[in-house]
């Protein structure tokens, strides 16, 4: 997906946020911004946005000595999935049509941050939104593909919406199961020690994209990554950044994502904070 | 009052705005969002907000020729604040103690763009936003001072919010009454048209700051305006943008605004979205 001008102010803004996790003096801060908005005065030469946020972070990371800005923020969130494990396997138990329940439950993970740090009633917030249905739904190609298929590739979003991928990974207990994290520590996605942490490796190998933008950047991820990427039968790419790096590639797959901000909305054609679960050839009919 | 980092972004997403207001052709969005980068990565070598804000929106005007970009909303704005006129009006008999009460119109009449903007029942959220009460008012000092006044000014803020002003310049009816506006067009903020547009000119003068960032700047202001504001005895500073600039002049006044973002509602010690009437000694000793 093309970089987005309404892009641009919030990266700055999620650079600040970042910079407040980790120092609190202020001449840091202004440096961090300094650095950051020369990197947004060349955005033209990055062709995806996550490229242009892991640069931004790795200015935080550089200046504060800090590698993992978001550490007690992911620690937080995935105590706090954790904590709200049971609900999701009751919610799944109670619910006929268990495989779009429990693509659900994994696309509903995404609230997980913004409700914590909104300090709202976390299983209250929970409930409620894992009973919206998804605004797209392209489970009926999802169940064709997936009679055949052998090896399923889940591509991961931040930590914390991790163990409700867990959820996920249960129903899919028959196949080979990779679960792909980035490289390294960028906002608070979740990482190798993240996933490991949310007991991911219970059903799924464990992989990194060797990228450590927000978003697997093909050309910037490992072979090792690649291989895994074009012999799955199945893919499912989590969240807006994985979106954002993916929804032009070269092969099928299918995103599983809560549309959090107007650019991602108005691309999918769905209204803000919509789930959808769409295949990546519907992307192209609905954009 | 200082330029705080959390302007940075929110600078750049309103000039994107701006620029779309004016054009619908992309190069020309993305050349404006990279020169508008430009004199961001300068934010240091500016004292107040205001003053970037006006340099960034003057990459609109000159790189699109259109120097009002915001004509149509402002037309739009005074329009809708003419047809709920006669609303305050009656809101204002109905009311004992009519100066808090007119003052608490002319605060109210900020919303009135967004209102608009989100496309919410007019009427229904200005009954709703009259109703609440300021959360700091200093109107105790205001009588005192306004017994012995002879001349008081009024620094306007957006247009629209002009023909709210209306209603409490008409209880200042004894008294000579000076109304500032912007030198030029600047975002949605009154310039002199919008203010006669508005019928200011019924009950004051209406003259220029000199200034044409969307905050009286003292060092860019006219020396008209700069007589009229150390010769006034009373100054009443409206909006977000007039007490960036102004909090912490070397005189005596009263800001009226809606804290609108959280920056300033942190700086007057108030939650977001409360409204205030205080006196710069107050301010000093919330911050």
């Amino acid at each position: 997906m093309k970089i987005f001008l309404d892009c641009l102010p919030c990266m700055l803004k999620q650079v600040l946020e970042a910079s407040r996790l980790v120092t609190d003096k202020p001449e840091l801060q202004e440096t961090i911004m300094e650095e950051s908005i020369k990197i947004l005065s060349d955005y033209k030469k990055f062709h995806y946005s996550p490229e242009i946020v892991s640069n931004m972070h790795n200015v935080v990371k550089q200046l504060t000595g800090e590698k993992d800005p978001y550490r007690l923020v992911k620690e937080r969130d995935i105590s706090a999935a954790k904590e709200a494990y049971p609900v999701l396997i009751q919610f799944l138990e109670q619910n006929q049509n268990s495989l779009y329940w429990a693509l659900k439950i994994a696309a509903t993970g995404n609230i997980i941050d913004s409700a914590i740090y909104q300090n709202l009633d976390l299983q209250g917030c929970i409930e409620e939104e894992l009973s919206k249905e998804f605004k797209i739904c392209d489970i009926q190609i999802f169940k064709e593909e997936i009679t055949t298929a052998r090896k399923i590739l889940i591509i991961g979003d931040n930590a914390g919406e991790t163990v409700f991928d867990k959820v996920l990974l249960s129903t899919f207990s028959h196949l080979d199961i990779t679960y792909a994290v980035r490289s390294e520590p960028i906002i608070n996605d979740a990482t190798f020690q993240d996933a490991i942490s949310s007991g991911l490796n219970e059903y799924a190998q464990i992989i990194s994209t060797g990228c450590n933008a927000p978003g697997a950047v093909l050309d910037q991820c490992s072979k090792e990554f690649l291989d895994v990427f074009h012999q799955a039968d199945i893919i499912i790419s989590k969240g807006q950044g994985n979106f954002e790096a993916l929804s032009e590639c070269g092969r099928s797959l299918f995103f599983l994502l809560k549309a959090k901000c107007p650019v991602i909305a108005n691309k999918l054609n769905v209204d803000l904070n919509d789930y959808v679960f769409i295949n990546k050839s519907t992307v192209c009919q609905t954009s």
